[in-house]
Order: structure tokens, then sequence, then C-alpha cells
């Protein structure tokens, strides 16, 4: 993860005016770009609480489902960086009601803002906004389909902990087979040289193809049922929520829900530098003993969130000019 | 369209601590004002993106109606000028419900905020608030009744695309029976000398009373069904949207759609010159294939929106003092 | 009420980084601080409009319950200290559906904001979220429980017209079994000298156990069914909404409704100087007719709940340390 030695130009070129629709446009410089960034950005609120990198811009988060978190953070980031929001909280009772495309939003929102951020249950929704509009879109989570930030930070997280991510053994555990940032974050890192554990009930599991393609890649994955035999190996474990409504019954539920819990106890036979993940929100899989144990790193990766969205709302608009030199 | 000779003394008399409750309240020489300063905010968002005309200001935007694009360009107005925005975005809920009267909360949110721009689906509802706020309050629409600030940015985009507005021949199209921005803008022309062709379905006509106190003004005013046989004429085309429910059955609506909807192939017939405006959302009125056509003008409508109510706000607030003499 | 001899080290211990859940934790020690601070902020916005103390701090604002009034002052009070704001409008939609506990949520937004103002349904759900959260929490409001921001404008508003507390007869009316308001603004005023005249129906009453608990502290209390009895000794008049659903029956209420009404006619027996309050919002008790009576303080107190948040954000944020010293 050293930074390639980029000219400022060639720097601009890769995010200024970009739409970040999907992970998948991000190569190992990008990533290397807006990480480093992300720690500067970490520094300079530390130190200086807000910034005004992004003075007199406007940044419109526009939100057809509901995520406080994810809004929240990216209204954070951009007035942490001496910018302005505009926000829809609610977009279900919007003018798509009265018949407007998505394209038509994208040509207006387009004249108000500087940056847009969408929400959409619709998979793909964000990409048609986008392509009517002409400053950046980013996807804040389509549907079943993508959420590139939230996997951003959280590769970030792991980066930030170990200080590199190739040579990782990561165990990923929970609903593996419709959880859409368990599957952002495996395309990440298939960009690197990890082993790969993947821990969840049979009926949960990271589908075949996903599994072939990271074994294609040259990566090392295991699978496995239990969380016991697996996690005295594990240098990060990503945690994710099992829902309830993926079960016939609340019985299987339950069961499942006992044998997939990190406890205090189950720490103990963990590495001491573990490092426990999870994009929230969380239910029963983490015991709430655990929060206080330095290994839970969950809310601090709520934090890195804030950071690492202010690198790319900065890079996008060209308000990083400054500190990409410094 | 020249600018009187004004002091700036007459010009903060006209505009300073008003309400803006409907296009009646404006003369032409308020409007001249108003244009001349609105072009010159324009030109100065074009080179330094925000202002700083309005800082420590406060802005309330109160939709008890959901109205995503005026809420937006109201706030990024105020943004654009360095001031601060204070929002209900869905006001359905609030303490009207526990009876609070309109007027109670005109003295309430005139301790809050320096401005407030409203919306509610009652008539003169907004007029009630205004009647005990101690700041200037608009009206961003107040059901089938007035809606200023629309009918302000479409007369000034006609004058903003032609030059001026005298001598020019405007078709007006859609729901013309029922269409309030519409009667709105209709009302502001009655202060020019233009010529007004008039097409809609024959159920979907303006009223005859407009019309006659257009013809008692000494506008030239037609009416046709047909917009093939009247584009070739037109300078401005300005459109709206039929609502479906205006009719008694599908099979009419269907009809009207296609009789009245601009498409590439007609707009072979109109002059190189015809700028064509719609107030949005629109529906089928309008063929996305003409957005990338150079006579489509509906969307930098959009964006004189913001100029506008940027220089209203100015005006009202007192905060357009420097520009006004520059 | 005056301020004693405190050294900032004192005062800055008082408020900096605490959670304020209750209006028990306030001495009157606490009080003079912030009301004196509360009179520094209204000259200072009276002159400047805006203050730059809490430049580059965010503040969340988050309603689980909608109260327009109550977040819009806050956000007002925290926009013109120079800072900025997040805010959740309608809370009953967000990550708490998807199973996320108050806790957690505490420990999310406090990596978001500099301070957090919470409203719920629901009692010490915001202690709940405070027990979590690293930077101050505001309770503004939690169901019967407390909402100690409105108790303590209340109390301001009493010394604000009066220039103290201590002596003066105070009349409270209205509700006075469940009315939240009323037992917080009583709670405060256990720790002054003053007398206390209760004015309701009897199946509002105060709650018998209050009034011992005044009359213990020393307080001279008396209660009453007749306004037009007590009113001519009274120096403030402190009223409250009397909410239909209390009655059983349409009839009942109508009395009621009518027995406590102040009205032009009723003020005529008052002293000169009665200053009438009233949390808002209110419905029949106060006849608009008193509205423009220089009596009518409420919309003053509307005015005075803005001063006293700016002053107890920047205490609480630190932000009030030069003022503190001016």
């Amino acid at each position: 993860m050293i930074v390639a030695d980029m000219t400022r130009k060639s720097f601009m070129k890769s995010f200024a005016q970009h739409h970040i629709l999907s992970t998948n446009s991000f190569t190992l410089d990008d990533l290397n770009i807006l990480f480093t960034l992300t720690q500067k950005m970490e520094q300079r609120v530390k130190k200086h609480r807000s910034l005004s990198l992004l003075n007199g811009y406007i940044l419109a988060t526009l939100f057809f489902e509901p995520s406080t978190r994810t809004r929240l953070s990216f209204e954070t980031a951009m007035l942490r960086l001496g910018g302005q929001v505009i926000t829809v909280e609610h977009g279900e009772s919007s003018s798509l009601k009265k018949g407007e495309t998505l394209e038509d939003m994208g040509y207006v929102v387009g004249q108000y803002a500087d940056c847009v951020v969408m929400r959409h249950p619709d998979p793909y929704s964000v990409d048609r906004l986008a392509s009517t509009c002409q400053v950046p879109v980013i996807n804040a989570g389509d549907g079943a389909n993508q959420h590139p930030t939230q996997a951003l930070l959280d590769l970030y997280t792991i980066y930030s902990e170990k200080k590199r991510v190739n040579g990782l053994h990561i165990g990923i555990m929970g609903d593996l087979k419709y959880g859409r940032t368990v599957h952002s974050l495996v395309d990440l890192l298939q960009e690197y040289s990890v082993q790969l554990t993947f821990i969840s009930h049979p009926s949960l599991k990271l589908p075949e193809k996903s599994i072939a393609s990271l074994r294609n890649k040259g990566l090392i994955v295991k699978e496995s049922e239990s969380l016991e035999s697996v996690i005295p190996n594990l240098d990060v474990l990503y945690v994710t929520r099992v829902q309830e409504e993926r079960f016939q019954n609340r019985i299987d539920y339950e069961k499942v829900k006992n044998l997939y819990q990190i406890t205090p106890s189950l720490l103990r036979l963990s590495k001491d530098a573990l490092s426990i993940l999870h994009p929230l929100p969380r239910t029963a899989e983490i015991h709430p003993e655990v929060d206080t144990d330095p290994k839970a790193r969950y809310f601090k990766q709520v934090q890195n969130g804030i950071y690492l969205r202010m690198a790319l709302l900065s890079l996008l608009l060209g308000g990083a000019r400054d500190l990409a030199d410094a």
C-alpha cells in the first residue's frame, strides 16, 4: 500500500468530476490515493475539527430510502470540509410521484449542487440519475446492487488497523449469501493477496461463483461453519447481520444466532491483535460486552467512514489539490 | 426592459422587508430591478460559485406539501448567497396537528429566521402566516392560488433568452384551465406588449375571462387546437403538463397526449431561435430526444430559478445593496 | 439572581462536555451562569445577527417524534453561533427499525457531531443514547419525562421579565396533572423563594405530592379553581394547553375551555406589570386579541428560547470562553 509516484495531474485525472457508482472502477492506484488522503483527513480533523477545502460548494443528499447513518456520515464529511448541504430525507413523496424520471431529476439536481449523493431501493437507479447529471454522483446504495463507499471504508479500516492488506487472514461472517456489503468488500479484496475464511450457516454461504472467482485470482479461500475453530487464526473478523426473515422459523434463527455470536469468552481464543469490524447496524451477532474490548473496531470504522468520504468528496470536487501536495 | 434610473433609496423601498405573496404586487420597474440583479447573480455565481451577501442570515423553508425542486432551489439560492437554512421537509406532522394556527406559526418562525419560504396546499394559507410574521415571507405555492417565484423565473427566462419581452410571439400549451403556473405567467405578461397563442385540447382551454382581460389590455390573443399549425410562428413555447386525472377515460387522455407532444420532427417546423420552456416536472408532453436540442431551454430555466431566487432573497434582506450599486 | 464570583475554571467545569438530561442537575449557580450568558447572547445577536463562537462545530438534531418548534429553535441557535447542523426530521423510519439500539446510535452519532439534541417518545430513551455518546447530549423531550431546555427558557423568561425570581407571585394554569412543562418548571422554582398559585379544573390539579414537596421547601402554595379571583395578585401567569382528550365528553371540555381562557376583559383585572407566558402551541386558552397586549410575553419567550439554547450550546462546547470573560 505505498502510494505510487503520481504527479498532481494524474491524481486529479483519476477522480475529478467522476461518478462513483460501483467498486469496480477502482484500481489499486486509486485506492492508494484515496486511503492516503483519508489518513490526512483524519489528522487534519483531529487538529482543526473542520477544514475549508470545499468552502462555497454544495452537496445534495437524496435519500429515496431511509439510511440515517449513511446520510449523516456524508453530510458530516461535507460540513467538515467547509461545504454546505441540501437534503431530501424522505424521497418517497417527491416529484417522482408526479411522473418525473430519474433522468430528469439528474438534469435538475445537477443545476443545484456541485455533487450528489443518492440512495434508492432500485438497482441501477443511481446510474440513471448520473447519466444526465453534469456534476459527480455518488451511489449511497441502490438496492441489492452496490454501496461503494461502505466497501471502501471497510477496506480502509482493515488497511488502517493493520497498515497493510496483503498477507492478512481475514474472516468474513454472517449473511454471505444476500449481504451487499460482503459482496462489495470481497470484490475489492480480489485486488490483494489475502487469505479469506468465510464463516456462515450452510443456508447463508457465499455463492459458489464468488468462491471460484476468488480462487481464480489466486487467493487462499476457506469456508467454515464453526466460528470457534477458525477465530484463533484471524487477523481481521468482518461480521454482518443475519436477518431473522431469512429463516423458515424462529427456532432455526435462534440456533444460528447463538452459534455465530461474538462474546468475550470467544474472544479469548483469538489473537491479541484481532480487529473486529461490522458495517452496522448490529443486532445479536456481537454481544454488547465486546464493545469495550480493544479488539472491537466497528465504531472506529464509523469514524473512518467520515474521513474516507471527506477524501472522496474532495477528490471528486478538486478540493484536495493542496492536501495532495502537502 | 431598460432599468429605470432608480436611486438606491427607491430600489430598497420596493423590496426590502416585503412579503412576496403573489405576482400582482410587481410593477414593471420591480421586474426590471429584479431581472437586472438576476443577471448579475448568474455572472457572480459562474465566477465565484458562492457569494457572501447574506452571511449570518437564516432562511426557513416550511413545506406542508412536498416539492423537492422548489425547496432545494430556494435552499441552494440561500446557501450560494452565504446564508444558512432551517427546514421543515414534511410539514404535515408538525405542531399544526396540535391545533396551532398559521398565525401563531407566523409569530414563532419570525423569531427564528430572517426570511421564510412556505408551501402549503390551502389557498391563502401563506397570507395568514405572513400576517403575523415580522420577517419577509415568500409564497412557494399555496394550492391553486399562487406560486409567484415560478412565474417570475418563467418570465425571466423569456427575457433572458430573447433579451426582451415586448414584441415576442409566445405560445402557451397544455393544461390552460387548471394550470397555476400558466395563470401566473399570463398575469405577468399582461404588463407587456406581446402576442399570445394558447394551444390546448378544447376541454383544457384558458378561462374566457382571462382571454377577455388580456384583450382589454391590448394584447393580441389567439387560441388553437393544433400545435403543428402554430409552431412555425412562435418565438417562445411554454409547455405544461396535462394530468391524466383531468380526463374521463384513458383513451381520451392518450389522444390528447399524442396530439400535444413536442418531438424532434415537429421542431423542424419551428423557427431556429425558438425557446421551449416548461416549469417541470414534464411527463409525455416533451419527448426526451428533444432535451439535447438547443431549442430546449427548460433545464436552463431551472438554473435561472436559482439566480432569480438569489436576487429576490438579497433584495428582501437588503443584501443586494453593494451589487445594486456595482 | 446575582452571579456568584466564579472564575473561568469553575465556570467551565459546571457545563463543559456534560449531558443535559433533566432539570435536576442544575444548581442555582448553574442557572446564574446560564442566564447571564443568555442575556449576553441576546445583546450580541441583536447587534451582529450571528456570531462565530462555534465555527467548525456540528450539532446533530435527532427527532424521533416531530417537534418543529423545538428542532428549529435548536438549529437556529447553532447556526447563529456559527456552527452547522445535521438533522433527522422524522426518526421513526430510521435504522432503529433494523433493530439498532439507542446505545449503538449513541456510539455512532458521537462520531459525527460535536453535540447531539434528541427528542423521543419513550421516557429515559435520551439517557440511553447519552450513556454511550462521547459528546454532550441534550434531551429535547423524552415522552412524559423531561424537556429541560423548555423549563430553563420558561424560568429565564420570568427572570428576564422581572429581573428577579425571588419574591414573585407566579400563577400556573391549565393541565397541571399531565403537563410536562409545568412539572419541570415547578421543579426549578423549588430553588427559589416564590409564591405559587395553581389554577385548574379539579380534574387537572397538580399531584398532591408535588404540592407537599413545594410546601416542605418553604414555598407559599395556593390552589384555585377561579382564574378571575386570583389574577389581580399575580406578577406572572404561566398558561398551558388543556387537551380535549383529557375529558369524558365535549360538553365538559367546552365548560373548562371557557372558564380558563385569558381575554382582554379579564386582563383588565390584572396588574399592569403582569407577564403572561405559554410554552406553545396554544389553542383556546389565550384569546388571539390578547396577543398585541404588552402583557403577552409568549412570543418573546420563543425568542428567549433561542438565546438560552445558544448559551447552553456554547457552554457545553466550550465556545463561551471569550464571552464569559467579557
